[in-house]
């Protein structure tokens, strides 16, 4: 086929992702996020539509920027209350065969040991369909839910992380040889001590000793995700991603970004190839475009404008509570945020963007492009995204849940399908080499790779 | 019905648990431990058989002290390797409706503040049957995992752990009120932020700010496990457990200790009756005696005492390699391993055990009393050893996977049925109101409802 679109959906387990507010549609059901058979049904459905992974997000705080309190996101489930998102994984896994997880774990969250096991463990349950997405942490309230008075500052997180995965390697490449898992009944021999080995780690932050507690999963390293947009997040991302996920909210800031990063990634020595990129995208679709219109009209009549502005407001670091939500928005600017308030109004960077159009945008498609229209105009769209800016693929945030999803899966599939450049069968394999067809293991240039190298040595 | 006997089955998200060798009898399963299937039925199984709850062992670390080194135990896959127990949960819940999932973690291992957020997410997804085993970590490897010198004195495990226990408390009971969540669609209100506070926690360990990330589960503290049988794990089982699992070996010695946490429970102003004590205990059934003891020798066959001997090192702290096998256990006397010994020896006080024994018996058996014979047998000593030590049942490890416990549910349960000592049909509601019949969470004076409490005023 020509050039394919791959698609990740994107959630959360909570009531409000993306479209806070929308949970109140009539046909959402968010608000079951709580139990198993939500979760179940919603990856047969995304296995219906061959994606590649459900992306799961997390925060390990809440949204208390605006009006200096937590009041409007406890109000709206502006991503609070949000439960763990690990935990779901296995009961879709078991109705599942072919979907990738992707899980997000804050490296500020758990010691690398026993989240190293977490994710062999994940590996193991899901038949080597586990993917982890990094992050490092950016709600202060998080910072102090655990015991510090404030966030690293945001260049060290980075540092932290780095000797994070690096103890994360060690376990997962290093420490049981291919080979050492034997599982001999006959001869009443499981593995092979010889073959196992102490991982030794003093690094900066950690000092870690003793072998990983899992045996060899599937893919040992999960496939890692990494989001990374600021110069220090990307080359954190050019080094250790494999699937990048971005909000990149226009097509010459997405393009310069892709190109960047890549660039980045070979100038590391990894193929660019490498690397699959998807950018965050919400997709509205009717059978005609007045139907797509309409849906959307809707649905922003339930999206919550005081919850756009309460998630606007924790991206940015800005209380917006105290402007007129008519204010352009770039009056405001700070240099907290700089970066969060450029990745919106680069979209255009010439338009006066005020602060109740941008919270409404944050209320529905969080920071990425929304598209509406029929399956065949969504599909050129999304073409020419790719086209335009070398993404590999979009993860799909939902307004409606599952409707989203199931609209996509009746129309803008098949569409893409008919055009070629959608899948039209799983291959085989895990994730990774779903993902990248060469073998279930990260390869030499990664750093990953280099760990299980120094074993055979 | 008289006096009933429970049942919980023992396990572990690993090859070998309290058998180690017998992962290689002809019959056992245990091998796949890492698929899911494995666990979806064995927990079907367990609720046809009516079992409490399946209770989940966990280790941080592992048994290296025999030989000084990790081989005897990876050899024999001696809990290692390991998976986390909790990402087996939530696959098992969805294939059940009443079993309950006991889960061990140990405070050692995440902070409070994210742990709690998983509980509560597990509460959520099995809707109210979740048990936590709380652990303070015995193993120096895991220490050293978690990049520490040693483990923290005994004593000083258990003041961290109430500290620990104090930040969740707080956050499961305090943090969000009854009916802060409305989940209006018709106003658009999820949770009335005037009824959700953050918790203000500071303690000797931990310093935590910030509301609880999850919403009341069906339970909010789940039912909570506790084994501690030392002087100061008594006091800490007395005051926070609701079930306590205890390995004693002997009638007396179990009395004893029934009597002491009773009466330490009704001291701090607890009703006994909140305490439901299971005992581990290995059942061997056969149609006839015969038949059992055929099974027994079968399975001993199996069982291998080098793997026994890493056991019980582990357990002592004392390296057994370096004695003769038929050397009397009470020569290699330390104080490190004093009440491990105690445990073992007060099977019978008159006894010479030699390490063989011990070890034989760590190899099938852990540390709890072996039964083999026809249902009705086994069944006289289940009842013998309830009435004569006030235990209200039983933690029924296995010898070969699932073997053990289909021998059980074909045999030994109909027989506690006929005689009047089994349940014949799940009560409904919560794990907690399945057990104790009163509602499904904790009550006064038991220091989780203080908390509660202290949100009404």
């Amino acid at each position: 086929m020509s050039r394919p679109i791959r698609l990740n959906a994107f959630a959360m387990n909570c009531v409000g992702h993306l479209a806070p507010g929308l949970w109140a549609h009539p046909r959402d059901q968010s608000h079951r996020y709580r139990e198993l058979t939500y979760w179940m049904d919603l990856a047969r459905l995304l296995e219906q539509g061959l994606f590649d992974a459900l992306f799961l997000a997390d925060v390990n705080g809440i949204y208390d920027v605006y009006g200096g309190k937590p009041d409007t996101a406890i109000r709206n489930a502006v991503q609070v209350p949000v439960n763990d998102p690990l935990q779901i994984v296995p009961a879709m896994a078991a109705v599942t065969r072919h979907l990738g997880f992707g899980i997000t774990c804050s490296t500020a969250s758990e010691h690398p040991f026993p989240f190293a096991r977490r994710m062999s463990t994940l590996d193991h349950l899901t038949g080597g369909r586990a993917a982890w997405n990094i992050v490092t942490s950016f709600l202060a309230s998080g910072a102090k839910s655990l015991g510090q008075d404030r966030l690293t500052a945001h260049d060290d997180r980075y540092a932290y992380a780095d000797d994070y995965l690096d103890v994360c390697y060690k376990l997962w490449e290093e420490s049981w040889a291919d080979g050492a898992v034997i599982a001999d009944k006959a001869r009443g021999i499981y593995a092979d001590p010889a073959l196992v080995r102490p991982v030794q780690h003093q690094g900066p932050h950690f000092t870690v000793e003793g072998i990983h507690l899992s045996e060899p999963s599937p893919q040992r390293t999960p496939v890692l995700f990494q989001a990374g947009a600021s110069g220090r997040g990307r080359l954190f991302a050019a080094t250790h991603a494999e699937c990048v996920f971005i909000g990149g909210p226009s097509r010459t800031v997405l393009k310069g970004y892709v190109k960047a990063i890549r660039e980045q990634a070979a100038a590391l020595g990894r193929d660019p190839r490498d690397l699959v990129i998807y950018n965050l995208h919400t997709v509205i679709l009717g059978r005609t475009e007045r139907e797509a219109r309409e849906k959307l009209e809707d649905y922003r009549a339930h999206a919550s404008l005081e919850a756009g502005l309460a998630l606007l407001s924790g991206w940015t670091g800005i209380d917006l509570s105290q402007y007129d939500p008519d204010d352009p928005f770039r009056r405001i600017h700070t240099e907290a945020g700089q970066s969060a308030i450029d990745s919106f109004t680069s979209a255009d960077p010439n338009k006066v963007w005020t602060i109740r159009e941008l919270a409404q945008w944050a209320a529905l498609g969080g920071r990425g492009p929304v598209s509406v229209g029929t399956a065949a105009s969504v599909a050129d769209e999304l073409q020419a995204w790719a086209a335009e800016t070398g993404v590999d693929g979009f993860n799909l945030a939902f307004a409606v849940m599952p409707e989203t999803f199931t609209d996509v899966i009746e129309h803008l599939i098949p569409e893409l399908q008919r055009r070629g450049v959608y899948q039209t069968a799983y291959a085989e394999g895990t994730l990774r080499q779903k993902l990248f067809g060469r073998g279930d293991r990260l390869r030499s240039p990664h750093p990953a790779a280099g760990h299980r190298q120094a074993l055979s040595a």
